[in-house]
């Protein structure tokens, strides 16, 4: 049996559980915590942000499916079963994440908060644009996500380089990586795009220090930050300083230290920010559901599981 | 000796007298009307938007180099000299035309003017999202421009169409041509993206009977509108009525009937519409001007020029 549990918001678990039932047909699947389900029989797991404990009362578990990229708000429950946790990674939430980075340094890029502003004051004011490999993206964080969005970017002209906590090579980037090479790797970007993990390691890297050491000669005028990873990886305070006192030019943010933002955070209202609501990569229900599937049929077929988090690192 | 004119708006000739200076070193280079010139020692000129009847005060001109895409306002003057009139396909201006394409696809593609209207009111809704390959973006306009923006389109899984005056064929592109391919193109088109040249055949192409042969079942919920062409393509009220009555979902127009947009034009600030000043793909005088002087080089060593605009098509 594969139970389906989730407790965040934005989380519609009625149309997760009518697309198990087409992709897993020869299972029970059971949506927690609305279904009856006899704990002994769950050998399979799908979840998104289950409250802590939940997962503990199932005996047999056998793996875990994690609808979502991170896996931080998992592997924090004390409770959690000693059992694989796959984390999906599939082409269709990679191109969306790609689609949101591409949308957003395209936007700062060719200045389109001033083009709209200019047009709520019907302002006619053609703006002087740099050519794209004028520019450098930065890329913190280069697993499948990274590596993809860094390509179309790369397609479109911009120099991308890349940092990651251990060294990785890739076509085209300046790779970097480690403490040794942050320095380096901030001190080239123009518009900074975060998509790590958020680990011990991460918490609140995208802080004042880090806007500081971003190119000071940007053609920008000021460097942009992009953070599409999670909200623990930044320091809010910091992010509105800075877009106040110009060592940011703009950002954009798809996640907050608290979820749903709340009404009266001050970073909703600022004309240099594009705040989302946490919608970068929402997880498409039809092709999430067909890769848990395929991993299952996988696993009983005494194959190994693919992308198992690894806890030691976190990721 | 290279005479630079321009007439238009958004024209910045000391820019472009620079770098013409430096790229053209072994010549005269002289900025009308301004520079003082002898009209016979003329023999190319470098134009945006000339005054109509400037170009034939110039007896000796061998060729005349377009520093823009669209030629309609120069091939409008009656009385034009007889020579070549060159078109500036450099790749500069290509790469910034994919940008403003692929920025405005997406951004409507992610519903980001619905997001940035939610952040005004400090509105958390994260919104349904479609897959790219469940939308066809159609193409009208197969020319250099056009099949770079679909190929960065296609990178991002977006189905393409393209539709062009006469047939052409692209690698995974499903082309139309002709009055005959028009109807099965726009009916399977989710967002048109128009970046056809201003003819008499294509003045107003953009209307309202256009608009409503689109995709009339696309997840979008109404078919949406990006005109990068020339203002000339589209009538303004069927735009707005179709974005009113939801014929149309929104818009992006960079060009207008009458430019800059006059400052009580009803356009300015409709919700569904984006409004760009005419700058999709300003030229870069560096780029552009290197283009001139390679050209120049090219003809006066006997070979024939590029890009050379046909005058009975009209682009």
């Amino acid at each position: 049996m594969l139970a389906i549990e989730g407790g965040a918001a934005n989380w519609a678990p009625e149309r997760w559980k009518r697309r198990f039932l087409e992709t897993c047909s020869n299972r029970k699947v059971a949506l927690l915590p609305h279904d009856a389900c006899a704990p002994a029989d769950v050998r399979f797991a799908a979840v998104w942000k289950p409250k802590p404990g939940v997962l503990a009362a199932f005996p047999n578990l056998r793996a875990i499916f994690n609808l979502g990229a991170g896996v931080d708000a998992l592997i924090a429950d004390p409770t959690l079963p000693d059992v694989p946790i796959v984390r999906v990674a599939v082409g269709d939430l990679t191109s969306r994440m790609t689609e949101y980075v591409v949308l957003h340094v395209l936007l700062h890029h060719r200045r389109l908060l001033e083009l709209m502003d200019d047009q709520r004051h019907r302002r006619w004011q053609p703006k002087e644009q740099w050519a794209a490999n004028a520019l450098t993206v930065g890329i913190m964080g280069l697993g499948t996500l990274g590596l993809d969005a860094a390509q179309v970017l790369q397609r479109l002209g911009f120099n991308i380089a890349g940092w990651s906590a251990r060294p990785k090579s890739a076509d085209g980037i300046a790779c970097f990586s480690g403490n040794d090479g942050f320095e380096p790797f901030l001190r080239r970007t123009d518009i900074l795009v975060c998509l790590l993990p958020l680990t011990p390691e991460t918490k609140h890297i995208l802080n004042r220090s880090v806007f500081e050491r971003l190119n000071r000669n940007s053609p920008l005028g000021a460097p942009v930050l992009i953070n599409a990873g999670r909200g623990g990886l930044q320091v809010e305070a910091d992010i509105l300083a800075c877009l106040n006192d110009g060592t940011l030019g703009a950002a954009t943010c798809d996640v907050f230290e608290t979820e749903p933002l709340p009404a009266n955070n001050p970073l909703w209202p600022h004309p240099k920010l594009v705040v989302t609501p946490h919608n970068a990569a929402d997880t498409d229900p039809d092709a999430i559901s067909a890769y848990v599937a395929q991993q299952i049929e996988r696993f009983e077929a005494g194959k190994p599981l693919e992308n198992v988090v690894d806890l030691t690192r976190g990721y």
